[in-house]
């Protein structure tokens, strides 16, 4: 059996991520890649791809999605997408969405982004990080994948909400690799700009902070103020997180981490540090924690292509789809 | 006029720091270079010498160190710094030691080090940051030079410790570049293993912790807890600090850095995020601050090799030799 | 059907892969891992195997290696390798070694590496470059896994021997990335010395010199004097060679090279300079060449840990084993 | 005594130099910065420059730049210097140009840039390679700054040019930094495009190929065909050439090497292959060569902003102005 897919928005970073893992995908068969230019052959826009995959990137085209696909992924820029999803939604198909449209409330998407043209379906769309949301995505048909950056901070803070001092703020300190400030050409991607360079950048205003907020008090049901600093860090791939939060009694903050994910096969829990290196090119989480007293550490390490955007649409596409989640997803890092 | 200086420790990245910083000083000359090795030539060792600087790297010797110098830079390894400072502080020359032995109280040196071996001189050291400890530097013979993480460290909070809640924790989240590990082959150091790699080490242990924690208490008289984890990054040069903590009113950030350091020379405060190429190859510590209500946010640069070790120690050479401040202190960044 | 496969030599970059891509094998089975140390487990060696395989890292045990496994891959440095091959030969079993030990005639092994212990199946033993020894190496049962250097320049240069003006020296200016110079703590390898630099190492005189020189002999009958300098890249894997040499009369080196290896699925001929970012992370090999009037310019590119050590080994294996060459092959590049 | 110099262009890396080299210089003084955008402070096109110098950049202006300055320097892209040199050549002021649009003969220039505005002076701007034209630059008016890759090879190559076999070709395999490929936003320096790659470009049509050639036979007045492919490395700053030839007899190359440079202050011939590393941030050009028979192999190394542009650009200003060749030029590597 196989379950015909397309993707819309092959020119960026997560649309290629994307194109790798149905390629490798045992159930979903890539049917048609979607772009605002057409290309003849995507190894004229992606040669690693000769000898490998001959499709055209085609001018994007409801019509044929819908007619073609059973899911549809959207690699699209924000405002982009929901223009499109406007009208896929009318369709019987499953939507994954990696951008922003659909992941905060109204108000804040209006706040931190720009009008939204699909209210609607922003109520309904479900966000996607299967560990907690996994029985709502399996019922959709609308997926807000989530952030890169809220992604890992949620994976490693969710476990400990029940512990937390939520009358102290809690603190991200992210960082991120080059590929995560996108493919455009801007001074900030200049090799020479960021190579030898590391930086802060959108302290406390970043658009990641309100969607890391939001899903807190959705999913735990308890609030604590974040407070998020984003960092560029001269490297491709890959996304660490340093949390610092303080706890209402002194805990084994690895034995929670090991009880609360027991369950959980891309979620590793380290007894050190954990490096990006061991998690590049997979769809796994690595976290370790430890206190000091009452003071929380906890550091998280994801690939911010893969977990943080494609791999994690994936996953939310097999669960949408009636599949095992774990079908497809990359286990093997790309070390050394 | 000239001043006769040595070094002792020309094998690691501080020890070749300073000898670039001496051939450029105006007023010190480099009479002789040390080390645990003998070199002909320092060209051997560092072949971008040649054509440059003619000198042997001689095997230490003490009694020609106080004969032919008036001052004498230790760039050492702990506990092998403590050994030779015994034995010279007997004579009329200024010690500057770039290593950690005089930079803590005896209990802390003792539990975060080895048994301290000049308990008389560790009380008399004078810790080396210029712009709190000035008089004190200009007095003394003995200079314990700070560490990078607590120099960028110390110089980003002082400001604001009269503001800070001192019930609650103050977070530090630093990054140094590689050379801060040292030039000993090493695992974390292997190209393969930090290229591409990104990871937390020692948190909440660092011997830097209780330097920094110290020196709050002895320079402001205040004590607040800080937990402090430094991660390894992949650059070669430069330092940059991202400190989270809370205020027990609301502030202007920037306005108290302006006022708390408008006569300083090698500190400048920024209106954006700071930038580790900004500060690479100079003696400079740039500093930016943005609260979130009562949440500060504080981030702070320097080259861990000049402002982190070298170009402090000759900014305190400078000062206990009767000299300005900021004689041969390098200002011109290495960017692009 | 599946087919037991071991490895030896489980420590360095090479065995790494070997793991990776015999993990993703269809047919071949790994069945144990050996090494000079034992590891209770994988995952205590390389965290990045945590959750995916659990199986311990032995010692080296000849018995247990032949009877458990059909095929053997030895990782392991030159001199090791003969003296476990010495032993195994006598079994029944396929033998594929990474090392140099088997690549040489024993005149030139014994010049440019050490004495030769095993001269007897030096004689036998097979040199795994597919695309030229295809039918040698599906009869033999000791492999000869080519040099990454070779591989690279074998494969650019055999396609142009009938065209090239023998009396004039062919050059080959290698680059390689720093996985190529392994995992051992040496002061090349250290971060702040590799990088942001680059240079040539052991012009002429490198040991891949005389296995570029014996194999296009023996493979073409022809000989041409070559003169090979490697250079030491700042990236961690990957490696192009750029190749001039005279041509005996004008030609069209596309068309030259589409022709031969028309029939190749891992061969790509592409129509402008190759990158090393296309082909890491797979078995491709990408050449493109072009002329100035009589003067012949060819650039390829490999992963010098896959098509230059550990696929290579695979598709050797496959092809001892009576399976299609390119079972379990990468094909995927690592982009971005 | 100070000469008044004024630079047009700060918007480059190269401009940037100049800045940072001017500020430095004992006898020049930089009395003002043009540009195509005017900004009030030049600290707020670099931040770097703050507490540093304080200069606004000016909208370029031909009256007040002849009247202000005695020398100038234009770091603009070609076409856009010859308009302005045409206007500034009528007036008492040493240019020093570091575009390409003087570098040429008329014909090769037209057939690899665009059509030439300046014939007249075209013919009288002098070639600035000081260890070679020294006494034509001390009385020129104009100096056609040479390119990096040009700098590197010639100071490579000339000093063999009567021992080559000039009826074979000579080849130069040429590696830039990023910084090479300019500060404008293009995808070959996209962070994510040029890390951990590698490519050639251009091969044989370079630009700077026609440079090479007419300066070997208008300095040597011999000719020999070169072929010339340069390549991207992913580091900011340094160049490295690696050129192949041919002998007409055994030499010894460093003896020769040693001889011709021996009364030069900024070539260091050395024994071993160089590094980039060693020469970055100075004005040096490090050489090694070596034989194999009769066939050469030689390795220069040159940081490609300082040697390649803007130091190159001072010693002929100095050079101009009647100053000693070497003042201001810089001496100490940026290592590690």
């Amino acid at each position: 059996m196989k379950i015909a897919a397309s993707i819309i928005g092959a020119g960026g970073y997560t649309g290629l991520e994307l194109i790798k893992l149905l390629i490798n995908h045992p159930i979903f068969e890539l049917v048609s890649i979607y772009g605002t230019e057409y290309h003849e052959e995507l190894s004229t826009l992606y040669p690693s791809f000769k000898k490998i995959l001959s499709m055209p990137v085609l001018q994007t085209n409801i019509q044929s999605i819908v007619q073609s696909s059973k899911a549809v992924f959207l690699a699209l820029p924000h405002q982009k997408a929901m223009e499109y999803i406007k009208i896929l939604s009318k369709y019987e198909i499953k939507i994954i969405d990696l951008s922003a449209d659909y992941r905060l409330s109204l108000n804040q998407y209006e706040a931190f982004y720009t009008r939204h043209l699909d209210a609607e379906n922003l109520n309904n769309a479900i966000y996607g990080l299967p560990e907690y949301n996994r029985s709502l995505i399996a019922k959709s048909n609308l997926i807000a994948n989530p952030g890169c950056y809220p992604t890992a901070s949620l994976l490693a803070i969710l476990p400990f909400i029940p512990y937390l001092d939520n009358t102290q703020t809690l603190y991200i300190d992210a960082k991120s690799g080059v590929s995560g400030a996108g493919k455009k050409l801007v001074h900030a991607s200049h090799f020479v700009n960021i190579n030898e360079n590391l930086f802060a950048y959108s302290p406390i205003t970043h658009r990641h902070s309100p969607e890391i907020d939001e899903q807190i008090t959705k999913i735990t049901k308890t609030s604590i103020k974040i407070l998020f600093v984003p960092h560029l860090i001269p490297l491709t791939r890959g996304m660490l997180v340093s949390i610092y939060a303080r706890l209402k009694e002194i805990i084994n903050p690895l034995e929670i981490l090991q009880q609360h994910y027991k369950e959980e096969n891309f979620i590793r829990i380290c007894d050190h540090c954990v490096k990006i290196k061991n998690v590049v090119g997979t769809h796994f989480c690595d976290i370790y924690a430890k206190n000091d007293g009452k003071d929380l550490f906890i550091t998280a390490s994801i690939d911010n292509l893969l977990r943080g955007a494609s791999s994690q649409a994936v996953a939310n596409a097999n669960l949408m789809c009636g599949l095992e989640e774990t079908l497809g997803l990359p286990k093997i890092a790309y070390v050394p």
